[in-house]
C-alpha cells in the first residue's frame, strides 16, 4: 500500500515532460522490433537480425598492443588529454592515403574524424536540415539514417535515380512540405538493408539528379571495404571529383567507418568533403562533444597503419563464405514466390516475401515456433511500405547455424502460404 | 598560372554551400579568441588560458592495466563490439553508488552514459529546444553550453536566482522571442568561468524559480569533485529530490563528467534524471552516435572502481596548491581597482578589470609584450557584455609559472591604467 501510494505521489508530482520537450522529440520513438530483439539473447535462438561484425574477427591483440604503446612513454599524457575537434592528425593523414587509393584526391583539411559514421549522419542532418526541408532517401534505406535525420524534422522524398521525375516536381513537393530539397542520401555499396550496389551508371544518375537540383549528396560508405566478388567501383565522391576537377568543386560528402573493418566499439569514423563543409562540421563537433576519444583515434591509426589490408582480407574471406552458404540455403529451403538479393559484399540479404505475408507477423511466428530471428523490412521504408520484406544478416552466423536457421525459416514461410 | 586558374575554376564550380545549410549554421562561428589561442603552443608563452586538467596527473598506468585486462580473455570481443545506447551496465551501477554518496537516490534506469558532459548539454538542448524557445543561463556562463544550445536556435535570458522578476515577465519575454522558457542551466560548483559556487540558499532559489516557471533545471556538475576548501554542498538534484520525495518527481537533470577527475581524452560522462527524460535521451543517442565507446566505458569503470577517491584526493592536493599560489600572486601583483574571485575549488579565477580595460585588447597586448595568455571574458556572456573581465586557469601551471606569469600580467594591466 505504501509502495503504491508513493508511486502515485511521484506520478502526480512528476513534471509533464512531453509538454516541455521540443517538437522533434515526437519523432523519437522506441522501435517495437528493436525492443523485441533485445529479448533475444537466449542461446537457443538463431539470429540473422544483428547486422554487426563477428567479434571473433576483431584484431584484439593488435588493439591491445596499440593501446599499451599509446599509454607508455612521454606521449601518454596526450593520449588521455583533450584534443582537437577535427581529429588526430596522423589518422587524418593516413586517411588521405586511403581516400587516394579509392580515387579521391584530398588533403587533411577535407577530413574530420567522427564517433562512427552514425555521428556523421547526425551532424549532416544538423548542418543541412531546417524543420520542413526535404531529404531524398531510398525506399528502403538505412534505418539509422532515417532516425538520425528525423531529429531535424525533415520530410523524406523518394530517391530513385532512374525515375523520370522533373526537378520542378521534386522542388514543388519540397516546397509544399515547407522547405527545400537539401541532399540525397545514398549507400552505394552492399547497402543496409538490401545488400545491393549501385553501378557506375546509377552513381552517375545520382550525381545528375543532385546537380540538376543543386543539392548535396551524402554517400554512406560504411560497407565499402567488404567486397567479395566483382570489380571495385569508385565512390560517388571520386566520380564527382572526376567530373569537376577538385574536391572543392564536388557536392558529395563521403562518410566512412572503421566499424565494419577494425572494430565498432571504439566509435571511429570519418567524413570527407569540400573545406566549407568540413569547417562547419568541426565547429559543430566542438559544440556537440568537443572531439572523438583521443586514445581511440591513436589506436585505430596504429592498427590501420600496421595491417588494414590484411585485416580486410581476413574478414572478406570469412564473410564471403557465410554469404555463399546463406544464398545456397535460401535456394534450397525457400518456397516458390520468395525472392532475394545476391549481394557482392556487405552483411545483408534482402528477402521479398509473397504479397500478403507481413514481415513483422512472420518474425513473431518465427520466434515462437522456429526460434529464428531477423529484422522485418518495413522500418527501412520512410513511407511505411515494404511489409512483405525482411532483412537477413549472415555476418555473425556459422555455416551450421545458417543451414539450420534458413531451413527452419523456410518451413515457417511455407506455413504462411 | 595553372595553379591560379585551377583555384579559380574550383571556386566557380564549387557549391554555394551557405545557401544549402540549415538556418542554425549561421550561429556556428569560429571564435577569434580560440583561433588566436591555437597559435600559442610556443614554449615561451605562460598560459592561463586552457582550463584543462594537468596531464601529469592522469592515472595512465591504471588505464593501461584496465585496457589490457579488457582486451584479454573471453570478454575481449565485447569490449570492441557495439553496445547499448544507455551505456555499460557496471559503470551505471557504480554511478548509482556515487550518486547515492552525493544524496541522490536513483537506479540505473535514471542514468545514461554520454561522450563527456559536453554531449549531455548538446542532447539536452536537442531534447528541449524548438527554435525560438528560451534557455535561462548565467551572465556569464560556460561558453561550451552556449555553443551546444545555439545549434537549436534558442533565445537566452538571464538566470539570476536573486533577481526580483515575476514569472509573468520571464514568460512574456520568452513569448516575445517566439517560444517558451524550457530550462535553467546552472553550474553550481566552482563554475567555469567564474570559479564561484552556489550555496544552499542560491540552489533553493534556482529550484523555486524553476518550479514557478514549471521548467527543467540542467545542473552541470563537471567540477563538483574538485573542492579544496569548505563543506560539500549537495547537488541541486539532491535538494530537488529532498523536496519532492523521488527522482521521478524531480525536475533537475544532473550532468557529470570523468574529464576533470580521471581523464578527458576517453570522453566519458553521464546524465542523471527522471526516467522519461533518460528514455528520450537513450533514443536520441541511438540515433545520433549509437553509444559511447565500449572499451572506454569499461576502462573508466575499472579505474573508478579501483581508486576514484584516491585519484580525486591526489589532484585536489595539487590544484589546491596552485589555486593558493595564484590568489597570493594576484594579491601581490595586481594594481588597485582589479578584483577577482576566491574559488573553493575547480580550475578558474575570474578577474574583473577596471571599467574601460577591454579583456580582448589586453590579451593581444599581453601576448605581444609579456607572453602571457588567458581568456577574455566577453565570450561567456550571452548578451555580449563583460568586456572588462578575464578568466585565468591555474590547473596546468607550476608555482613558478604562476608567480612569473601573474607578475608579468600585473605589469601589463598597470600600463593600461
Amino acid at each position: 500500500m505504501a509502495q503504491a501510494a508513493m508511486v502515485e505521489t511521484a506520478s502526480r508530482d512528476g513534471l509533464d515532460w512531453p509538454t516541455l520537450f521540443a517538437t522533434r522529440s515526437a519523432r523519437m520513438k522506441a522501435s517495437e522490433i528493436r525492443e523485441l530483439l533485445k529479448l533475444l539473447d537466449q542461446p537457443d535462438v538463431i539470429s540473422f537480425a544483428g547486422g554487426i561484425p563477428d567479434p571473433a574477427l576483431f584484431p584484439a591483440d593488435a588493439f591491445s598492443a596499440a593501446l599499451t604503446r599509446a599509454l607508455t612513454g612521454p606521449g601518454r599524457g596526450a593520449a588521455l588529454q583533450y584534443s582537437v575537434s577535427e581529429g588526430y592528425r596522423p589518422l587524418r593523414e593516413w586517411l588521405v592515403g586511403r581516400m587516394a587509393s579509392l580515387g579521391v584526391a584530398c588533403s587533411i583539411d577535407n577530413i574530420m574524424i567522427t564517433s562512427g559514421s552514425q555521428q556523421a549522419l547526425d551532424y549532416l542532418g544538423k548542418l543541412f536540415l531546417t524543420r520542413g526541408d526535404t531529404a531524398l532517401v531510398g525506399w528502403p534505406t538505412y534505418l539509422g539514417a532515417l532516425q538520425a535525420f528525423n531529429a531535424y524534422e525533415p520530410t523524406f522524398d523518394r530517391l530513385d535515380p532512374f525515375a523520370n521525375r522533373s526537378t520542378d516536381d521534386y522542388r514543388a513537393t519540397a516546397a509544399a512540405a515547407g522547405g527545400s530539397v537539401k541532399y540525397a542520401y545514398v549507400s552505394g555499396d552492399f547497402a543496409n538493408p538490401t545488400g545491393e550496389t549501385l553501378d557506375r551508371t546509377a552513381r552517375g544518375r545520382v550525381l545528375d539528379l543532385a546537380e540538376s537540383l543543386d543539392i548535396a549528396v551524402i554517400e554512406d560508405a560504411a560497407y565499402q571495404s567488404l567486397r567479395y566478388d566483382g570489380e571495385e567501383i569508385e565512390p560517388i565522391l571520386a566520380l564527382d571529383i572526376a567530373r569537376h576537377g577538385s574536391i572543392e568543386a564536388a557536392r558529395t560528402i563521403y562518410c566512412g567507418s572503421f566499424s565494419k573493418t577494425l572494430a565498432p566499439g571504439l566509435r571511429v569514423g570519418w567524413v570527407v568533403a569540400a573545406r566549407p563543409v568540413i569547417a562547419k562540421l568541426v565547429l559543430m563537433k566542438q559544440a556537440a562533444d568537443l572531439h572523438s576519444a583521443t586514445l581511440n583515434q591513436m589506436a585505430i591509426h596504429t592498427v590501420a597503419s600496421d595491417g588494414f589490408s590484411a585485416q580486410v582480407d581476413t574478414i572478406r574471406g570469412v564473410y564471403r563464405g557465410r554469404r555463399d552458404h546463406m544464398l545456397s540455403a535460401l535456394s534450397r529451403h525457400m518456397p516458390e514466390g520468395v525472392s532475394w538479393t545476391r549481394p557482392d559484399g556487405g552483411m545483408f540479404v534482402w528477402v521479398t516475401l509473397p504479397e500478403g505475408i507481413d514481415g513483422a507477423a512472420l518474425l513473431a511466428r518465427s520466434l515462437e515456433t522456429a526460434r529464428v530471428a531477423f529484422v522485418p523490412g518495413r522500418a527501412f521504408f520512410a513511407d511505411g511500405s515494404g511489409a512483405n520484406t525482411i532483412r537477413l544478416s549472415f555476418s555473425c552466423a556459422s555455416e551450421a547455424m545458417i543451414e539450420e536457421g534458413i531451413a527452419r525459416l523456410g518451413k515457417v514461410v511455407r506455413q504462411q502460404l
